[in-house]
């Protein structure tokens, strides 16, 4: 079962904030909708992400009365601007919904039936290519992975994270396929919980040994000898290597390396933004005080507390030993070598559309 | 108001685990309820642990049948033992119970009602000292604290971890005294949110500047040159300045000696164990996995989840810039600077022992 998929005309999603109690599929009929799953986290991770916005770009085009290629174009401008303003950090969305406005403008027909197939198509096509990227970039990243070995992981970045498969946990699942004995540490993840709520619960599924533990441990178990790779997604990779992801990351990265524990970052071109030289110009969101101050209808400090919530942090690219994409492992200095990752996949997306033209 | 206090025969307590919803006093009348009390954290904190130790070994003596001195003693050696198994990291307990101990076995009278009073005064004064001890370690910490200072606050130090003042937290009690502007990062301390639920609570109803975070959200924080001190208490020093303290201070400490921030642990002599030359030898207790799954009534993860929940870590001295005791700030090399310290302490509580035997 996929994360977030089209079915009826309308973009249907795991609604992710009910797991690990509920298990139930939200349904949205418009732009405004979709864009509201994103900020209200129906829909997490960075490729999920995008690939609702691929989703919620083709239903722009579905839902709009557009009689014209022009109209249809201006609509979908505005759609972009809706979807893309849900959740300033990833990149991947706006990723998701550029990739389905270029095919529009780049598309010469005058039917808007026809583009409003082939932007159908295209969303597809990227939810498709998302499944197959991860399993690409779950495989790369097994190979660095000794059996054996006690994973440290955060947030989730597992089949939900993503259309299907994951990101650091697509690595922990192809361990699994190729038979490797692996141990995870879950860290829960807060303030949202997303390490105990979701990660826990894929890798009990998967029957993959686990064991939750509070943010707070992770440092213990590193300098007591019992972790052996961290590994973590990327909500958006700056062209130097620096990563911004989930709140947590940046603590984590420097007591890894200060253990002498490596660190690997696993994240799809996708995730890349080559415009950005450096981490500290990716923008923080900052989220409502509620996500700290309530876990479920338990409020954990007083009324009224002022609250601090970042949701992501930015790492530095020296904290990083390596960035496993869909074309390889990238290692420093990532200016290069993530270039060439991006560029390569570049390439294979273009090749892949020409071919489906033909 | 105290955190610990006899009346009417019994150890009376704030239960801290109603806090901040309710404010209860609870009540023991037996050494084996004192023990659950500490085990089951109605009461925490190092020096408010020692000071209830010590109310329990005076209790032993109240209510044991003993009619000479001998049996008494042989009741408060088996008191001893009950009341140090409740919390095996924190070394006040033992150092509490052992000074009443110590008391019984050096007072020389065979009246053994003369000795129960001697054993209640003595853990009265003991509790008396720990407030006055607090009031100077405050001093001597706000010292080292700049106007207007950002400072990052681990777990709850404050009135509530000890029987008045706090360690840490009295340090910026005293910086308020002084008149100093601060403001203070609280992190929730996960898995038992002493931060949220009574370090919020104590620095609001103290009208000190603060917000809450996540504690993951401290690494962002120390980055990006929003934190100038790191500060916290201890429930165990080696002698070598090792500090076993509430999970999660480790990578506190190294991330922020990682972004030049200095660190600071603030523990009476008390809390010193010159007999452990280092920190690994510290026993780090773990705690149920409920703590970690259960946030009041919400289940934060799958059904039967493992779980690793060590209540404890150890920092490595080179990550702290000084210990603050209320005999001054001990810096490194901790091994000569701490058994200065103990040993003026030692001096003192000698000496006014005499003093009041005059």
């Amino acid at each position: 079962m996929r994360t977030v998929f089209w079915e009826d005309n309308r973009v249907k999603m795991i609604d992710q904030r009910l797991l690990p109690g509920d298990f139930v599929i939200a349904e949205f009929a418009s732009v405004e909708e979709v864009a509201r799953s994103i900020k209200e986290m129906y829909v997490r991770g960075a490729p999920a992400i995008g690939a609702t916005g691929a989703f919620g770009m083709a239903l722009a085009a579905q839902v709009s009365p557009a009689q014209d290629r022009d109209s249809l174009l201006a609509d979908l401008r505005q759609a972009k601007e809706t979807l893309d303003a849900a959740r300033p950090t990833a990149v991947n969305l706006s990723w998701g919904t550029a990739r389905l406005l270029d095919l529009a403008e780049h598309t010469v027909t005058s039917n808007v039936d026809d583009l409003r197939s082939a932007l159908l198509a295209e969303a597809q096509t990227l939810a498709d290519e998302d499944v197959e990227i991860n399993r690409r970039m779950g495989f790369n990243g097994a190979a660095v992975i000794p059996d054996g070995a006690n994973l440290l992981h955060h947030c989730n970045t597992g089949s939900l994270a993503t259309v299907d498969f994951g990101t650091a946990l697509g690595v922990i699942y192809a361990c699994q396929e190729e038979g490797k004995q692996i141990h995870v540490w879950v860290d829960e993840t807060r303030p949202r919980l997303q390490g105990a709520r979701l990660t826990a619960w894929e890798l009990m599924r998967a029957e993959i040994p686990m064991h939750l533990i509070a943010d707070n441990a992770a440092g213990h178990l590193m300098r007591t000898g019992k972790v052996d790779v961290v590994i973590f997604g990327a909500d958006r990779v700056a062209a130097n290597g620096d990563v911004a992801n989930k709140i947590g990351t940046y603590k984590l990265a420097v007591v890894a390396k200060e253990n002498g524990i490596p660190v690997y970052c696993v994240a799809p071109t996708s995730t890349v933004d080559l415009n950005l030289a450096h981490g500290d110009l990716i923008p923080i969101e900052e989220r409502d005080a509620e996500e700290v101050i309530l876990v479920g209808d338990t409020q954990i400090a007083p009324d009224d507390t002022p609250v601090y919530n970042p949701a992501f942090d930015v790492t530095p690219n020296r904290y990083i030993t390596g960035i496993v994409t869909e074309e390889g492992i990238c290692y420093p200095p990532f200016t290069q070598s993530l270039k060439r990752a991006v560029e390569a996949a570049q390439a294979k997306i273009s090749e892949n559309r020409q071919q489906r033209g033909k």
